[in-house]
């Protein structure tokens, strides 16, 4: 079926939308609702968010002379119409895929792309520094950030405003209130926007017109009128945000172009200095009815169906270690009433959807709140719990002063559940779990250990219960497991022992993680060529098997490590233990870890080529190591495969 | 001058305490005043915001049952006279010294340290968990958290208070709001919070007992109530912590237990579910006319004369690192508009008062907001600004997800200037820089350096200044530097070269950072028993000189780098680079590094000692690998001194 958008196809560019007339909006927005829809649908991707935008992204460009004025985009999955709009309209359906358009806002790609993101709650502070960046300059230019009501959860964004709110910058934040995140939202700030909403009506259009245009007649009245509007606001029932410094607009509806141009026209329109904060209203998902109907379920969808909205899941060959980790956590529980587990916005994405289920109150969602998580967990652990905090390893990097603070120094027993650890595919740099090795390790008190598959991680789950003496954490890989059974009941892990898996005399693979399949890949390649192979999963790299270690250096020629993780990690301990002791006499070592890059989104196999971390990439560098140059064609199939 | 405490000394415990006829606690609070004075002019350390909690502090231990009912304090720097009323009086003069009592917070020092701190905005979180710890255990205690106006300002707070304010876990916030953070605070909630004070009246005693005691007389009826103060907060004036879903009382004089004693009373005597937020309002330095007259000069003091409040400043030998870096800033920005300057509440500890004073429109203190800080800075690079960021290495902890994600993975040029890095003495372990080195130098597109002394300092500050191409950062420790001279124009450093400082052929020391006067003194030593030493400065630790490690490792018998931080940083890229190219074979490899403990606080001698860091450690481990062991005494005075 061929889709047909008239008025899009007049549009490549904002300086072409600007020269639409208004009455030609309408038209336009159903046109780029329908191009998003059909470009999602067959590349897969975050579709409810931009739904909810898309009124929105025409207005701000149709109003504002972007690039020149700064549009970010908070999180940036919202994006997608964005791109559309904004000279990408012919790679639009390339969105994540390996060449493609990225999945979320990335300026190396447009300049319309004013900010990159990926993480929540970034936009307020990057729009500040624009706009004080202007201020200096001298500029008049308008900076305007879009927020969602979920990332305001962040302390990330209270910190911006309270900055921007004591500052007199033109900034304008537009709160983009779906009531949603990934999850429902919760927080005493989700309560409060509800309330909001419930006692105030969308105001009219010419309430709109008369509260701003006519706010601030002159400069002198302007001032007076801003400091009885902030009194008026502190005592009479003004909103968190006026308290907070801004000026409050709203709640405006989001999906009707003819209160949202009055009003974003007059905001950039006006002579006011300080923040404005722009409550707008949308629904995630809207004009599909699909999305409409289940939000959760469109927020990241797998290509679909446009017409039924079914969407075509691979099959997946075996469980998540996601739905590993959130079962096995369940069982623990079921036996140890001392078990609670902590999520930040991400019950479904961590698992604990399947905990909660059954242990709902011992289940805490946080919100979008990494800082605060940590810091509770410990509270709890003082109180003889035993809180598990699952958080993807690259949004643990926002509570990383709270582990080494708050945790680590005390030796509480907290446990890290780290999902996402290493690299995530279509989602690229941003999401990509590659740092966490590094940034624990160098901890003290930390015990540090990576899954080799899901039956693994179901041990490292009951290690961790088990594990009362300080804090400890586990990291495992997106996606499904690779098949194999899963102990009734986990025994847990003896703390810094790894195993031997495979015997040879040689080269000796040393893996930390789920690389250990392409570890034995390579082992049986090397074999074949007659090199005798030895494959151990090091299972710690805190603290380390250095009785292990110690054996794979005196026992074989060449010692590989492997890791997915950045450099500073695994490798680097296991190197500083070889040369201290002398162990690397004789012995060729060769630490394998990701490229210092920041690879792009791409299908995982890819990444991991590039990143020379599968099969290949080990056999080339033993074969290095034992000087059979360029021996084996690093693209041979039968080693990648 | 003896000093006179005779009600003070009938407490030892609080236990004792709550013995005390009400009537006696005034008394007690001159007491304990007096003491507190008297201590701290022997140890030096944090003045000012003891003295202004000394009523609370036993008004709370008075009502409260400690340490059963958990007492919070927020960066733990207030809690001296909190030390002295919990069973460690007789230690009170060992405070911040080796051995002795902790200058904070500390869990393993005594029962009735509930949390440790150092870092600020923790306790609500902290206090969370344990609320919710004892919920689910069927306990009825209390949790008391008490954080200051200028913690307010962090996004942790913020979180915390979020997630507490939906849910129904009995936590009582106490914010002592003494318009004083270091330095005096900024932002809009301080703003907020000054016109809360001026529109509002203290409470009266009688409005105190009424605003409590019978707010809610029965469970059906408190519902009924809550339900209403929310409609009536929201809609007629409310506080913004009502909207945040906090029972809000105050403000209260913090100074008068005929107030503090009924309001805190009725706080713990209520029925309701759900946390409190009870504004005190309290003076820094109270009681202490010179600590009230300055706040800022006596928030951490050295040894001082109480009657005159006179303090005994050691004679500085050189200028500090901190005072370098301010100055060498505000000369580079003299000839250059584009640099700006970002402190998270700390200018005179970063040295950009100096900066401030010369260039206050390109000075910008965001407040305790350390994620904001790095993203503002994000966004002023985007507009071509040239920014810095000063925070402490420790700090610098909270902003590292935003350092990964909106600096590095966009290569944008920010520029961290991290003061403290390494061990900072008496602050001891929630204040060591250990571990940036480690969490910086795993990322991509970072530059990493580390000044030697302060004239290399300076030539940092211009290398970060000239770097458009990136992020870089530059690490340099607490304290005065070695004395050298600074260059009037100091010359930016080429990326990733270091220098030879001495010249040898049998052992090379690699030395990252200031630790280089310790590498010479221990190259001296080698040489006079006949061990030719080579002295390397790295000045990066990323990107690596490969040339010049290649050359030590080739012309050496045994190659030692040092640092000033964990395990991971500098020593492991050295490390990594020497194996992956086959540079161990015939070379002993010695990375000399913080140990894997976090250090008590002492004299940073002593700290250095402890951790091998210091010249003796250089010559132990240069002799242990050349196998001429325990040649040398290690305690011998020449090597330490």
């Amino acid at each position: 079926m061929k889709l047909e958008t008239p008025v899009l196809d007049l549009v490549n560019s904002p300086e072409e939308l600007r020269k639409l007339d208004e009455n030609q909006l309408h038209a336009l927005v159903d046109d780029l609702r329908a191009e998003t829809i059909h470009a999602v649908s067959h590349t897969g991707g975050h579709l409810g968010a931009g739904l909810g935008v898309v009124e929105l992204t025409v207005a701000l460009h149709y109003l504002f002379d972007t690039p020149q004025d700064r549009l970010i985009w908070d999180v940036g999955h919202q994006c997608y119409p964005h791109k559309i709009l904004t000279e990408r309209r012919d790679r639009i359906r390339t969105l994540r895929q390996g060449g493609g358009l990225s999945g979320f806002t990335k300026r190396a790609e447009s300049k319309y792309d004013a900010f990159g993101a990926g993480h929540s709650s970034t936009s307020i502070s990057a729009g500040l520094g624009m706009a004080v960046g202007k201020s200096l300059d001298g500029e008049h230019g308008n900076v305007i950030a879009v927020i969602g009501d979920g990332s305001m959860s962040a302390g990330m964004a209270y910190e911006a405003m309270n900055n921007a709110g004591a500052m007199n910058s033109r900034l304008i934040v537009i709160l983009n209130d779906n009531d949603m995140s990934i999850a429902p939202p919760v927080g005493a700030m989700s309560a409060y926007l509800s309330k909001l909403l419930s006692s105030k009506s969308y105001l009219s259009l010419r309430e709109v017109a008369k509260k701003i245009a006519h706010k601030f007649p002159d400069p002198m009245e302007k001032a007076a009128a801003r400091a009885e509007e902030f009194a008026r606001g502190m005592m009479t029932g003004g909103t968190l945000f006026e308290e907070m410094g801004f000026y409050y607009v709203g709640p405006i509806d989001g999906h009707n172009l003819d209160h949202l141009l009055p009003v974003l026209r007059n905001v950039r329109d006006g002579e006011e200095r300080g923040p404005f904060l722009v409550h707008v209203v949308t629904q995630k998902g809207k004009g599909y009815a699909p999305a409409e109907e289940a939000a959760d379920k469109y927020h990241g969808v797998s290509k679909f169906d446009v017409v039924t909205g079914t969407q075509h899941k691979a099959k997946a060959n075996a469980p998540s270690y996601t739905a590993i980790f959130g079962e096995t956590l369940t069982k623990l529980a079921d036996e140890d009433d001392k078990i609670v587990a902590i999520t930040a916005a991400m019950p479904s994405g961590t698992g604990l959807n399947i905990f909660e289920k059954r242990h709902p109150d011992r289940t805490f969602d946080v919100a979008i709140a990494e800082q605060h998580a940590v810091t509770f967990a410990a509270g709890l652990a003082c109180e003889s719990y035993r809180p598990f905090v699952a958080i993807y390893s690259t949004f643990l990097q926002r509570a990383y002063d709270q582990i080494v603070h708050d945790v680590a120094i005390q030796n509480l027993p907290v446990r890290f559940a780290i999902d996402r650890a290493g690299f995530v595919g279509a989602d690229g740099a941003t999401h990509c779990g590659a740092f966490d090795i590094a940034y624990l390790c160098c901890l003290p008190n930390m015990v540090v250990m990576a899954a080799s598959d899901e039956a693994e991680l179901a041990r490292m789950t009951a290690t961790a219960a088990h594990h009362d003496q300080g804090p400890i954490a586990f990291r495992y890989p997106r996606g499904e497991g690779v098949g194999v059974d899963i102990p009734e009941k986990p025994e847990p892990l003896e703390i810094g022992k790894g195993r031997i898996v495979r015997d040879g005399n040689t080269v000796a693979i040393l893996s930390f993680g789920a690389r250990l399949q392409e570890s034995l890949k390579a082992a049986e390649e090397l074999s074949a060529r007659g090199i005798s192979t030895t494959v151990a999963d090091a299972r710690f790299a805190k603290p380390l098997d250095e009785d292990l270690i110690r054996e794979l250096a005196e026992r074989h020629d060449v010692l590989i490590t492997i890791e997915e993780g950045s450099i500073g990690g695994f490798g680097a301990l296991v190197t500083d233990f070889l040369v201290k002791n002398d162990l690397t006499q004789g012995l060729k070592v060769r630490p394998l870890y990701m490229p210092d890059m920041f690879l792009d989104h791409d299908k995982p196999d890819v990444q991991y080529a590039k990143a020379s971390l599968d099969a290949a990439a080990i056999c080339d560098a033993a074969l290095q190591a034992l000087g059979i140059e360029q021996a084996l064609d690093t693209k041979d199939k039968r080693i990648r495969n």
